[in-house]
């Protein structure tokens, strides 16, 4: 099902294709667009447009604001942290340089919401509420977790509002925006975002355990990445939480500039290991699975399509090594 | 009259005032807003919405909507500029850094889309529908103005294609929106947009001519910046048209980097004047100033109306020095 949506998505994104001048501002656009990725966002818009009874291929433009918006926050976000690849191919910046990434990924934005001139009414009204929304609030989670590099006293409820903001309401958002053109209640929408947030929040906090804990083998990024980069995550946080003085004067220590030894990344982890936190965090993933879960309970809809959003849920929460 | 608009612009953009966290993303926008600048755009739209008959107050968010919009311009395009100077304050990205510039701009152009959420229905539609293109545009006008840079064969067609692009729609949708707020007839609207771009186009080339043969007392910016800075303006387009083949490789050598003498601005100036480049421009000026106005003959305004508009547009094209 989840390969139907992606196929017709990726069929409208071709048709798509930005081919106005000038050629320097559209050409980015179309490179990241083309760089690929799960395109997890339009799926489930496509995906909860479909569960509500509403035709796919209405919700294939929002769908598409939703991706375009997402890849003009991956460019702005690339040159704020001065990443040279993305998806193993060199970012716009580094491909072009930062003014063109500066500039495209404005454009992309104004894009994004130029896409959903195609809905009428009070859908077009709903839509472009929910992602101007939507925007600022990720806009707002990027500048939290600037912030945070240069805090020490981040609180775990800081952190999760900041991943909140940064990744999980976009996810509820293309969520809403599906059942938004289904003409779904607007119980039935919030319902929904609720949902897309919770499981949100439950698959960044999943990337932040297997950051550390994942499989070299099957996890996309390289594992310990986020302890190299001294992250604030949440298993730094709980284990300042949970550990003694001992544990948090260590993490300190090994989560500086200063110390870049080879074992920095099994000492961490042995932290970890010591204050209980990977056990606290699958505790958290669970408990927002969960949440998302009975959330899907109170919607009007029929238990077998609540079986296929449970169904995709659970493969995408599947990936634990 | 205008005094009024002013007025009344400047106590709602204080009424409104952005107080969300985070602060680093909202302080910025704050900064940017409250250095100061004519108010031209927002002013305009208040403008047109009262000479059509609609109420004013009504205006106030649109005007504020393209006041914010270009102030995220400005903030955008001091960071390509490397500009350290605006309004003879540090620009944001100065005064923060590069990435709080990136960021604020980011969000400050979702608050101008933001702002237009009060108006409803058909309204809101058009106003967006106005905003998004012209937002597209302006990106898209200073795109060229980079790649113009780099290119030794841009046409007088192409240079003011652009201009239009990066600083002539957004006054045409200021007005535009003005217009559509007071209910004005959609002929009547695009009457007024088309009146605003001509209007732009011949402030836009005035400040060309001002920066070289202004009044250093009363031209606002360095007189002979353009110069300096090697830009091609319409004064260098047309002396090449106009110029003899000696004219143009004076002009070539006088405007490259390698050529930083004291009496450049002077050397340059004199093929100007030998070209007849400054009386091309302005009667280049004048061309737009007539095809504005003859513009306002069509539009279904009471004579009163349009010679109030007739005297703003005189006021505004009367800093000859």
């Amino acid at each position: 099902m989840v390969a139907t949506y992606r196929e017709l998505f990726l069929r409208h994104l071709e048709e798509k294709r930005y081919t106005n001048e000038p050629v320097n501002l559209y050409e980015p656009i179309n490179y990241i667009l083309d760089l690929g990725g799960k395109r997890m966002r339009p799926i489930l818009t496509l995906m909860v447009c479909d569960l509500f009874g509403g035709e796919v291929t209405k919700a294939l433009d929002a769908a598409m604001a939703v991706e375009v918006f997402h890849n003009f926050t991956l460019i702005h976000d690339d040159i704020m942290d001065s990443a040279p690849l993305r998806r193993g191919k060199d970012t716009v910046h580094k491909k072009w340089d930062i003014n063109t990434g500066i500039l495209s990924g404005d454009a992309m934005m104004i894009l994004a919401f130029q896409t959903l001139e195609t809905y009428k009414g009070d859908e077009f009204r709903n839509l472009m509420s929910v992602l101007i929304k939507t925007s600022l609030e990720v806009c707002e989670g990027q500048q939290y977790d600037i912030d945070f590099e240069t805090r020490s006293d981040v609180t775990i409820e800081e952190y999760l509002n900041m991943i909140a903001l940064k990744t999980s309401v976009l996810v509820a958002a293309a969520m809403k925006m599906g059942a938004i053109i289904a003409n779904a209640s607007e119980e039935d929408s919030n319902l929904m975002y609720q949902f897309g947030l919770n499981l949100g929040l439950a698959f960044q906090l999943q990337d932040d355990y297997l950051d550390t804990y994942g499989d070299p083998k099957s996890f996309g990024k390289q594992v310990g990445g986020d302890i190299i980069e001294n992250k604030k995550t949440f298993l730094v946080l709980k284990s300042l939480e949970l550990g003694s003085e001992e544990d948090a004067r260590s993490l300190q220590l090994l989560l500086s500039e200063k110390y870049t030894d080879e074992d920095k990344v099994e000492k961490v982890k042995s932290v970890f290991d010591s204050t209980g936190a990977p056990s606290a965090i699958l505790q958290e993933i669970e408990a927002y699975t969960e949440k998302a879960l009975s959330l899907l309970e109170s919607m009007n809809l029929a238990s077998e399509k609540k079986d296929l959003l449970k169904q995709f849920s659970r493969d995408l929460m599947q990936r634990t090594v």
